[in-house]
């Protein structure tokens, strides 16, 4: 059961002009499953992306960054049921066929399509596949199929996940839809398992890409699950030019502004769904570290507290054992942390202060916080003017579980 | 259920001249559980030790660090139920106040009694409780009471954790005997949660401190249960020197050596004795990197694997699902790490070769080798001739439950 994640209704996600999605079930690893979508995308159209860090990236992830290196794409091909990872140069192989066949399909160079594969690690691409199910896919295609597309990458995720923004720049109507999907080996480290959002906004490469990446981090670089980086983490926006407008181009413009705003806001929606949606998650803890020199040192402080299967296991119980918290912020790894100087507040509750117990502090305030459904959890270093947040989940026997018999 | 591991026979943990120790239930926490020990220690005994490097260490370990740093140390005196660790200035105090209370009762000073506490954290240490039952504790003391010195030491694990050696130095027989503590918050970063060995060595304090810290970068540095580090961890060896041999200097003589490698064959044993108990494990796994450029490139990979709760899922299901190892080498930290050169063997089975997966690997094999209790797991990066090896356990349900009910 996802927390407080209500189903996108099909009405709410807005076409964005330039764009058509269509999927099908292609058997990529198990039958009746809806796990091919292509992209199209208007001539014309802009795409930015950042990608995972994770050294043993997904041969799609490799092709991606290819094909990214010039503009002109039209296409995007996503499977799940299959990552292609750790598939070696074979692996290599089959995402290029792959891209070849749908551009044989669509008359476009191979190179003009970004593939995206999401799934097992370690098997081999069923490329034929995915080859009989294109022409299906693209039959398929409309403009309207945003709620299909965000079933379409679904893996353990239990419900799909996608959102709208609508903004005016220049006097004209500037849509932003994008979907995402992930529930566990979430620790991006760039981007989530894959999340894609299109606008039909008019704007460049390069300040698309610098948006990507800022949103990106506003976003999914700060949301965990299982501290597992994906191979396959991609972020994806494309911007199909088609709202009209003059061009946005310098980042510190108030259009360009109006734009990373939603773009952001959009982002963090998405984010923030993959954290709910986590595999077998009954809370959503929010995070924040302030008081720090910098906020890396921040950041660490409270993916430490993210990470901590002890902290995590503690919110699944609604047990304030909020020593934990302590215990992952000292060895998070901030060298010279004075633990004197430390408070820790729980929603509105002050657990700790100059790292000790507060002296007001009663177990049952925190506990009746413990029970919530969202939870924020505040810690102070008192040693710098820095902040940073991070958003995850708890952690039940559910994840476990899911875990054991993923694949199975 | 502990994997493989039997339980201490008290007439295997042979007694150590110089060396008594007394236990009693104090009802530090709950009552009927045996949670206070005293150690009574000859005069002239020798005491080394190595801490958590956990910025939010406890008060026991401050006091521990500034106890050592002259010698003439008499006695030791370990709590469980309370870690008095997360209590500030407080808690301090208390553990100064145990000190003094254990010396008063013996006629020592109190910076010749070492404290140790281990339990939940962030909750006040109940000192009067503990002065009430030390009559007690050290009215029992004997040379031969190891086995409960280890039961009374225990926290969430499921049986005690002893062993002894004997070994020969200058004719004289010498003999070590240890014990630890810890299932759950284990990922020392010096020692572990609690462990001791006592020792009729004649050694000095600057020998004994220099094998010290190889035993533990040896055994308790090279474990993980859940990857978190306590506030509390303490491995202390203590010799009382009655054994007469002529005293140990040069850490290459071979007699020192002969010691030397029997501190670490004991330690080792008591390290991988936590990991056997880890809290909800059901399988025992050595996870070796080589082919690293250095150790410590090829520690930072097996300890991702060690701590992915991906893979920790996938023993526990018996699930060969080993892309998810790939995945956690490629997140390790190496930055420039070529995935096309790495090689993954489970057991006798190569699954990966070159970055991808090997032509030979039928998983078939690999289920066979995940069904064991014990499981080696190889990576080779192929960048240089260093490797490390790191031991834990899966990851059950029962994890999830026991640290959930934790407290409760």
């Amino acid at each position: 059961m996802p927390v407080n994640l209500p189903l996108p209704q099909a009405e709410a996600l807005l076409p964005v002009a330039g764009v058509r999605i269509g999927s099908t079930m292609a058997g990529v690893r198990k039958a009746g499953r809806r796990d091919l979508s292509v992209w199209l995308l208007a001539e014309g159209s802009v795409v930015a992306g950042v990608f995972t860090r994770n050294r043993f990236c997904a041969a799609p992830v490799q092709v991606c960054r290819e094909h990214l290196a010039q503009q002109g794409i039209r296409a995007l091909l996503i499977n799940t049921g299959n990552a292609n990872a750790g598939t070696g140069a074979d692996g290599l192989a089959r995402a290029r066929r792959s891209c070849a066949a749908l551009a044989r399909e669509l008359g476009l160079d191979a190179r003009q399509v970004l593939p995206f594969s999401t799934g097992v690690i370690m098997e081999t691409l069923p490329v034929e596949r995915i080859e009989a199910g294109l022409p299906a896919a693209i039959a398929a295609a409309r403009g309207d199929a945003w709620l299909e597309a965000a079933q379409a990458i679904m893996t353990t995720d239990t419900q799909p996940k996608a959102a709208s923004r609508q903004i005016q720049i220049h006097g004209r109507t500037v849509t932003l839809t994008g979907i995402a999907k992930g529930a566990g080996m979430i620790r991006p480290n760039m981007a989530t398992m894959l999340g894609f959002v299109a606008t039909d906004a008019c704007i460049g490469a390069d300040l698309l890409q610098t948006l990507t990446r800022r949103a990106a981090d506003a976003s999914f670089n700060r949301i965990t699950v299982d501290g597992d980086t994906s191979t396959n983490d991609c972020f994806v926006t494309l911007a199909t030019q088609a709202a009209g407008h003059a061009p946005l181009t310098e980042p510190d413009s108030p259009e360009a502004r109006t734009f990373a705003a939603a773009l952001d806001s959009l982002a963090i929606e998405l984010a923030q769904a993959i954290v709910r949606d986590g595999e077998g998650a009954t809370k959503f803890i929010a995070i924040t570290v302030q008081g720090g020199r910098d906020e890396a040192e921040c950041r660490l402080a409270a993916y430490a507290i993210a990470h901590s299967p002890l902290v995590k296991t503690a919110f699944y119980a609604s047990d304030p054992n909020l020593g934990r918290i302590l215990a992952a912020v000292g060895y998070a790894g901030i060298d010279d942390l004075d633990q004197s100087l430390i408070d820790l507040h729980l929603g509105g509750v002050q657990v700790v202060s100059a790292g000790g117990r507060d002296a007001q502090y009663v177990e049952a305030d925190a506990a009746r916080v413990m029970q919530q459904a969202e939870i924020e959890v505040r810690v102070n270093l008192h040693r710098g003017q820095a902040s940073s947040t991070v958003w995850t989940c708890d952690f039940s026997e559910d994840y476990v579980r899911i875990n054991a018999d993923y694949r199975s």
